[in-house]
């Protein structure tokens, strides 16, 4: 029972491409078992069971947030807050605190409406777009991907497409534009494998914060943090297990939302306020301790081991960005195989690095035994999101090389023998 | 590293009295330790790392749910939420939640403002009755501890004291009734060691729905909830980790809260609205998966290894009920001694069953002298709060009979000493 060695074999022998909740290193979670029992710093106490204002805790959370922000070299004037409630929580929550910062910026009256911008792209976007109509914006689609693509989210449409509007000369600029950076369900990212199409933002006015869901694809390259007002990421894929979300927030949007309710802002829970999670260090109540500790062993094992070289003087994430481009790449050319056996769901100009989704020519029956014969073979969590179906395979940061080959070589397998059947 | 003794070895020195995070049993430990590397269910596979759509992690969730349900007799016309925030999200989503229940029940007009009663018998309802009023009911104190203890919360005073608002025949009831019952701070609980003075439900309209927080004496005593509007509770005392909140609701108090929009209801995060997460069993976005499995385990041995043995017919809570008052009592009896070397805190008629604080006689110094001698004998934790200072024993589920009888046998001989000095 406390020996770990059976359960580190049966993770040798089994592939976990699951969407999120995702696999994470096999050595971040052996430190987090033995620390659940007794942590190194609080001997005979697991880590779980410290309080978030012992000093123990504390040097966990600033370790977390320090090697975050080297990782993703992250600005002085830019805060890290660790909150509960995940990327459906920030779809609301951004709402209401830019709402606040544009009202008190504006005075604004109660009765005046503001306008937002989204970019939706796939399904995540979409419920973004939903979720911020609900609660108290004008949303505006600059791209709907959908539309679109014709019924179906499969790629992002050239920036020269996009139905951005003009604003006049002394009219009030939307509040904020929004975009899902990977599209998880979909496989449509920006910047994609091979692709060029990052988010424009030289189309945007560059007052207008933009916002970013980066949930998916956080922490897989460099990202220059200063062209983003609000970048957020749910912990379980690249970065934890699932149950805290990471706010990067530019320090002059963090208001008191409270001093925006004359201005036609909305009371606000407390727990949704970032000046009050950025005025508390994360803690302005209990925070989930031991998720962000395996959160800070994963940081601190991307910044110490990088699947690849990191050459001098590169950023600290282009390891991973070389690493996912490499993984990925091998994937999609199975899926080009001329076969065409295999069907990429997203347009090469937009293939996701973290999601790979396609359809079986053979159709739905022969999806299912592709399913199960992975599974057979250890390779897991491949079945597409419940939404669309087909296959998808997640391959995140903490999916190795030679798991990807596994999963190459198990597709190739796999269509020789149906051709030949 | 793959063995996990030498933890263990140091579990069984060390006397874990931190009030939240706090202590969880080790045999769940020990099973969430390997079942992060690999969940018996999806071998290869941890626990943390499936979907939370899963067959799997609908079981862990099924279990959990049935087990809690067994544990406290919930009746079925409650739902049982898991919820990400804490309390502090709770002292607004109730509000939010109950709001729009009774805005559309009146057919309210938006200016029509609504009542609530508060009581404040401890530093969290205090803080739950602030958020009320900033989210949006005129909150009436029915109890104000503070100003009856003097400045200081150490009591509960009886019930034929408390401010109770008589309403007019036809006028509108106030939205519901709030109470904390046990105050981790301050040491203060309904229903005491020892104590008659339950949360007096007889002085109340039986049509307005009470709502308690319950977050630190969860799961540590029978509750009829069918007394009960909304019960929750932090998971992080009782229960398991930090990072998720056990809501139960009433069923008819659930209502679609964009139906209260015309009725004065407010736009409300989708995520905090108790109908999502009811209708979705608690998955209307990732659930933080972990967290709960650990709850899970919790749960099941608080059901099959009670501490103490449950009588014929008894509720099955009983057990843990007698083995609160019998750790408590063992630390109160201490603080009886006559010498008045220690001084607790709380009243007699409401002492906490799970804090037990106090100050020593000899002040400040003496106190400081007091943890560190207790730390190096393996009792960690027991410093008060920083807002209180002094002494708190946090004795929780967890925290077993031969360490309460340990810590009192520090206390005796912490006493002798000094007194002898």
């Amino acid at each position: 029972m406390a020996d770990l060695s059976a359960e580190l074999a049966q993770r040798a022998n089994t592939i976990n491409l699951n969407a999120g909740p995702s696999p994470l290193p096999d050595a971040a979670l052996l430190t987090a078992a033995s620390s659940l029992l007794s942590y190194p710093d609080t001997p005979g106490m697991g880590v779980a069971e410290i309080s978030h204002r012992s000093p123990a805790f504390d040097q966990i959370m600033d370790n977390a947030n320090n090697d975050l922000r080297t990782l993703l070299d992250i600005p002085q004037n830019y805060k890290i807050l660790w909150m509960q409630g995940g990327g459906l929580t920030q779809f609301a929550a951004t709402v209401l605190n830019l709402l606040a910062w544009y009202r008190i910026k504006h005075q604004l009256k109660p009765e005046d409406e503001v306008d937002a911008l989204y970019a939706v792209t796939g399904s995540w976007s979409a419920k973004a777009a939903e979720e911020g109509a609900r609660i108290g914006v004008n949303a505006t689609k600059v791209v709907d991907g959908k539309k679109w693509g014709g019924g179906k989210f499969n790629g992002i449409p050239q920036a020269e497409e996009w139905a951005i509007p003009q604003h006049e000369e002394n009219a009030r600029k939307p509040a904020f534009v929004y975009f899902c950076d990977n599209e998880t369900v979909d496989g449509v990212e920006f910047g994609g494998v091979g692709a060029e199409n990052a988010f424009p933002f030289h189309k945007f006015d560059p007052e207008i914060p933009v916002v970013a869901d980066m949930s998916s694809n956080f922490l897989s390259r460099p990202v220059d943090v200063s062209k983003y007002g609000i970048i957020y990421a749910g912990a379980q894929k690249n970065l934890g297990p699932a149950g805290v979300t990471l706010v990067i927030v530019r320090e002059d949007l963090i208001v008191d939302l409270d001093e925006a309710v004359p201005f036609g802002g909305a009371r606000v829970p407390s727990m949704l306020s970032y000046k009050n999670m950025a005025s508390s260090n994360s803690m302005f109540n209990t925070p989930p301790t031991f998720t962000i500790y395996v959160c800070s062993l994963v940081l601190r094992t991307l910044l110490t081991s990088p699947p690849m070289p990191l050459e001098p003087s590169a950023p600290a994430l282009s390891p991973l960005s070389a690493f996912a481009d490499t993984k990925s790449s091998l994937v999609y050319a199975e899926l080009d195989n001329p076969s065409g056996f295999y069907v990429g769901t997203a347009n090469k100009d937009a293939r996701s690095r973290m999601n790979v989704t396609f359809r079986l020519k053979g159709g739905e029956a022969l999806e299912k035994k592709f399913v199960k014969e992975a599974s057979e073979r250890g390779i897991k969590g491949v079945n597409g999101h419940r939404s669309v179906g087909g296959i998808r395979a997640s391959i995140y940061n903490a999916v190795t090389l030679e798991q990807v080959k596994a999963l190459v070589a198990f597709m190739r397998e796999f269509r020789a023998k149906e051709e030949s059947a």
